[in-house]
């Protein structure tokens, strides 16, 4: 591959693509300790970066009239293909496992493509993908291992360093390594100063173990970030990352977690949890000497979280950060304790978002009972007046 | 006010505000039958509008050494004069109530504004913010009835008609009116044949009962869109309301919440339930006549919204879309009945997240128990066959 490769990516890509936004951001610049730019694919097409390279790829092809193109995929790749085939007027056959949830499986229906439930999990599906686009002689599109698909994702590192000439460092998620590999090309190649490093969740690190060594496959892999959760790179992108990457860096599933929150609360940007591993890697602290006083440029490589996701999420920070409590009190089984209680939560605003009786409790007398309550504060400091003033009235806490 | 009077308001704001982007949506062009664009001021400075109008009345002022500005918001207001104030090196004194949530107060004294609380309501904080600032000689920023504070928000109507000059109609929240003024003034300067609409929420709709009439308070005032729950909307931004906007819609809070969840979904924005108030009209179906086939912009007016009630907003849209389901089934009160609906459960794809026994309950005889079980399911077709799947095993379902 050649910066020419990228560079005719790109044309194939104009006025069909966004050239996405870069957002600067005192939030995090404060709480990273670089100056923080956010490239925005979660705001692209399809909502991640996956568009690129399929729309580069299928624009490649020459195909023949009622010729297909065959992939398998449950997520952001079954999107960008399916709208990159419809774009271009080509016919595409998405394969997915049987547990795909309907709302992706409309996502890339919505887009125009055949989809075909197949199988238990990914790899019976892809089975299936490969042998009927062979029965069939379509065209088959991988996720990333091809250099065609590198180049449409290299389009990134051109619009980044178009837009911020001067950035000292990129911070690129990384599963397969198609865009770690084509942003880590085209951003070299335009100033070969610039740093550039992927960020891997530390329950599927198989870039970050094969850098500089033999690709390794890892066994099992666990992590939130399902867009990143590969078990083995592509030999063609490992081959470009360990030529142009700088570095692979691992974030742990709470600090993804935490990077979420943030992006909601302070940038009110929606990013799924894979697309928020590299401001993870900035704001966890323990990549300072990496960004500190550097113009770092994060990546935020898509969008697509379902909804009932970000709840969990929430729910999980909300307690993390101390800005809900659950409480568990000893009360006396008579009339008017529950009334007691409350009055005490409410004179210190408390706001009781869920509540239940235990009778029931081998560590209790008879003539006791436990509340369990959960209440909103307004952060840790809050929680610990509302209950020690619980305390304070003589009830125990367990 | 003149055109005049906001291009200056836009010279003064330049280099210190956004050009916020106005971005194209598919999605909600479908939805709503109009051709659909988003002009983010969720992404302005501070979160939200505001900052406008009190930066170009702020710059305007000839201060003496030593004098501050006062004003009084528990929300976007109070975080846009105190970065105003901030970039102008002017001393802001911001009043609150006691009431207020720490996450706001700290936000305004991190754009390095003194935060005073005091009272019980807004209407206290605002009677002292008003005595302490006569005292002190210091000047008060009203959040929206003031010439300055209208031509500054009225920039926002100049760089929509800037990016999109063939608009035909332009869908403003309204509360007190500031924004609405000094958009449909603007826009209307630029090209008087389009539409400007103000939306409010159906339970503060103090400008629709007196657009074109005198104008009107209201007692009482319910609604999840506290950024434009206002009980008496401004004299001065009435005359210009009555002088150039076309229309006042209402939408209901469920409305508000279904956008922002869609926003979530669809276009990857974090919007507060005001700033959703404008697409919530497009979307919910009654304003047909007014958005279709129309170019459409859905000013999204702010994204302050705490990730708590996100949390709710979502929760509630998970269950009103059948993404939640509810169920209450009898169970005999013997061991492996809760294995056998488990059982049950998992075959069909349902994700059991809160479960809760009854046992004293005046309709079961004393051989039976109630289980109260939340699953998460791919929606109401999915849901629908759960619950059929656990009556056919045998089980009532309450």
């Amino acid at each position: 591959m050649e910066l020419n490769d990228v560079l005719a990516a790109r044309e194939r890509l104009s006025g069909t693509v966004h050239h996405t936004p870069l957002e600067h951001s005192r939030t995090f610049s404060v709480m990273s300790g670089g100056d923080v730019y956010l490239k925005c694919e979660n705001l692209q097409k399809t909502g991640s970066f996956k568009v690129r390279g399929a729309l580069n790829k299928i624009s490649k092809l020459d195909l023949g009239a009622g010729t297909a193109v065959y992939s398998c995929s449950a997520g952001n790749h079954a999107q960008g293909v399916a709208f990159a085939a419809n774009r271009r007027g080509v016919e595409a056959v998405i394969y997915m496992p049987l547990s795909t949830p309907i709302a992706k499986i409309s996502a890339t229906e919505g887009y125009g493509a055949k989809v075909v439930l197949h199988g238990d999990v990914f790899d019976d599906a892809k089975e299936r993908a490969v042998a009927d686009c062979k029965a069939m002689g379509g065209v088959f599109i991988p996720p990333f291992d091809d250099e065609d698909v590198i180049a449409g994702q290299g389009t990134v590192g051109l619009e980044i360093m178009e837009d911020i000439p001067d950035a000292d460092v990129i911070v690129v998620p990384a599963g397969g390594g198609g865009l770690l590999a084509g942003v880590a090309f085209a951003a070299k190649c335009r100033n070969k100063n610039v740093k550039v490093y992927g960020v891997q969740a530390e329950g599927a690190a198989a870039i970050a173990e094969s850098f500089g060594k033999k690709t390794k496959a890892l066994d099992k892999i666990f992590t939130i970030a399902d867009g990143i959760a590969v078990k083995r790179p592509g030999d063609i992108t490992m081959k470009y990352i360990n030529a142009y990457a700088d570095g692979i860096l691992t974030v742990s599933d709470d600090e993804i977690a935490s990077a979420i929150i943030a992006l909601i609360e302070r940038a009110k940007e929606i990013v799924e949890p894979a697309g928020a591993a590299g401001l993870a890697a900035a704001l966890c602290g323990r990549y300072r000497h990496i960004f500190g006083g550097k113009k770092v440029v994060c990546l935020l490589s898509g969008g697509n979280i379902d909804v009932s996701f970000v709840h969990k999420i929430i729910e999980k920070g909300l307690v993390s950060r101390g800005r809900q409590i659950r409480l568990s009190v000893v009360l006396p089984d008579k009339p008017g304790s529950l009334e007691n209680v409350s009055r005490i939560l409410a004179s210190f605003g408390a706001n009781v978002i869920a509540i239940q009786y235990d009778r029931v409790n081998a560590e209790l007398s008879l003539n006791e009972t436990i509340l369990h309550i959960t209440c909103e504060v307004s952060g840790a400091e809050h929680g610990k007046r509302v209950i020690d003033a619980v305390r304070a009235a003589g009830y125990a806490i367990l």
